[in-house]
């Protein structure tokens, strides 16, 4: 499974997301150019990305929209229980922990934090808002396997180091920054051994904006056919 | 400017945040071997995104933080205002509305939309939120540029439907859902006219919530050496 384009892993997300709204519409089958179509790419992208991970239909017959929707269920992990935290309890915070749809997946908010007075200790769903300090604490007590940043701006490098001092593996990163891995300053170019491992996504509002209105302006580059992974 | 792959833009914007953050730290030169460290894709790939849009650098010089951010900012379509609606002001659409830097870029929140009476009426920052039934008379008074879909993923297409009917060509869809131009039922595979040309972007947490499950399964992936625009 080497060389899988990122976009690729995107796409497959995409695809996901279509099945499971036509198997909500009683649509049984599907086929790669019906899923190209909704997804806005080309059938032959949609029969490379679903290759890499096997065969899934057959020749000519198309797709069972529950059978592929099962298998990408499958590839990206998603049949398996994952134990979140969240780390910034503001209007965002809250906003995601509420978000419709996290709860299909088996992705369990076990640990909401924040550091303010005013927000620690507060109710949210059936948790408590702890407070960032009790973190590694907490930790070390339950499994976490991803933590969500909510945090201003200036505060996500530091709030994602404390979680992956606090053994968090995998960080959704929702302000606005690069988070980067530490560099030790002794030997050039070396990530601290904490970081090595560590898997950040990240989902930035004013990404998508500025991607938008570069599409606005350049219309005849959205339309633009698409080909092999570079739609 | 033809051919240019999505995955491009989005590093764009990656690339465009990297030198607001380096100009941040008072860093005033860059290298495309730098930027490609920051940004997790390779050096070559850096100078290729760029290539799509002008000569930035000077070669064996590197490049200087504050022009190559006030290009990629003009290549962006950020240096003029967008009017942007919010529909749905709930916990999301609050976020949103509440989410810092969008006002760094002219995005400038001109109206707020919902269907609750628990909500219509509300003020949020300095607007007052507004029925949806009120949009189209709103877009005919006011120039808007984009609309920023928050509202539950089964009101997504519907609402979709309504900015597009009340003219606004951009939309950031926050739904976990895929919105599709409705296809005219008498000419196969038709868009209908009014979706001709709209721009619909997303920013879904759900979609990160499930690439960062695949790469904590796959982390091998993630390190994948960077080869042409398949990051």
């Amino acid at each position: 499974m080497a060389e899988i384009p990122t976009a690729a892993i995107s796409r497959l997300v995409t695809y996901l997301r279509i099945l499971e709204q036509l198997e909500a519409q009683d649509i049984s089958r599907t086929s790669s150019s019906d899923l190209a179509e909704r997804a806005g790419v080309s059938a032959f992208q949609v029969r490379k990305d679903l290759a890499y991970f096997g065969r899934f239909g057959t020749r000519g017959m198309g797709y069972t929209v529950p059978i592929l929707k099962r298998e990408l269920v499958r590839v990206l992990g998603l049949n398996q229980t994952w134990n979140v935290v969240i780390v910034g309890m503001g209007r965002l915070g809250q906003a995601i922990a509420n978000y419709p749809g996290a709860s299909d997946y088996q992705f369990q908010y076990v640990g909401l934090f924040d550091v303010s007075p005013a927000i620690v200790g507060r109710q949210v769903r059936n948790l408590t808002v702890q407070h960032m300090d009790d973190l590694r604490a907490f930790t070390s007590h339950n499994r976490v396997d991803m933590g969500f940043l909510a945090v201003p701006p200036d505060r996500a490098q530091d709030a994602a180091q404390m979680l992956v001092d606090a053994g968090v593996r995998g960080i959704l990163n929702f302000a606005p920054v690069v988070i980067q891995p530490p560099v030790e300053a002794t030997v050039q170019q070396e990530i601290s051994d904490e970081w090595r491992g560590v898997i950040i996504e990240n989902v930035d509002f004013l990404a998508g904006m500025k991607r938008l209105a570069f599409y606005i302006l350049n219309p005849h580059l959205k339309d633009a056919p698409m080909t092999e992974d570079t739609e």
